[in-house]
């Protein structure tokens, strides 16, 4: 099974690929899609549908795996991480993808034992249980986490 | 020139769609794609997607306009709306739509005179000015008075 993780953000969404065969969890492919350069919010969100397409062409996942946002005190910037968030479940279901979510803490709890794990716990930890050679951005390594958390799940239940 | 007008909401998303000789507005088509039955909310999210899509190759607008979503005090609520909003967008524009976003004051000042016009009143402004001879649902009516905003904002500009 191929897992596609997503941290959707309205500058940058990180993603990540891992596949396991029921025991192992292994690393395909991980990046990040970058829109903050573009002035126009329409055309982040189209960047974001049509990079994630491309990149469920590439790498095959079956199933796709998404943090929970956050629900912060501004509900403005709650609108435009829904707008992103929306564009990114769009993208995992047309392709005919299940889209499961996860909240943060329980990402965290799965890579690093600790659901208040800071940042840069969980871009080691993704290192390490993936045996990486290097250590991925911030947001590549939040989706490679979400995608782990989706594995440990299909693996051990809740 | 044709304009679909879209009213998103993560339960009801309405549509309308005009056309603009550069004189007059008229009706071609409008109508609610209703999602609420729908118990998992990615799957809401693509049916709005995909209802759009067959909406917009069944009748070849080459614009659309949304209302601005206004932002109320509930970060949640927010976060839905901006889902729901983020797919239909993404829908436009995958489909080659330029989008344009009016605030939902400008869009019945437009058609009611009136930027706090009620719901009742948008719904039969919008039935008067499209010599429609029946008047259409709240959320349709309200898809269509964007797409009447965007016809004036070409016409008059602002």
């Amino acid at each position: 099974m191929r897992i596609l993780g997503i941290d959707p953000g309205s500058r940058i969404t990180g993603y990540g690929v891992v596949a396991t065969n029921g025991h192992d969890v292994g690393f395909i492919a991980c990046g990040t899609i970058r829109t903050g350069d573009e002035t126009d919010f329409s055309h982040r969100l189209l960047t974001i549908f049509r990079d994630l397409s491309e990149i469920i062409r590439t790498h095959r996942p079956t199933v796709a795996a998404i943090e929970d946002i956050f629900i912060n005190h501004n509900p403005r910037s709650a609108l435009k991480l829904g707008h992103a968030r929306g564009a990114a479940v769009v993208a995992a279901m047309h392709h005919n993808l299940d889209v499961f979510d996860y909240p943060a803490r329980q990402v965290k709890q799965t890579v690093a034992g600790y659901g208040q794990a800071e940042k840069r716990q969980v871009q080691h930890m993704v290192r390490t249980l993936l045996q990486l050679s290097s250590t991925p951005s911030q947001d590549a390594a939040d989706a490679l986490a979400v995608a782990i958390c989706h594995a440990h799940q299909r693996l051990y239940g809740r």
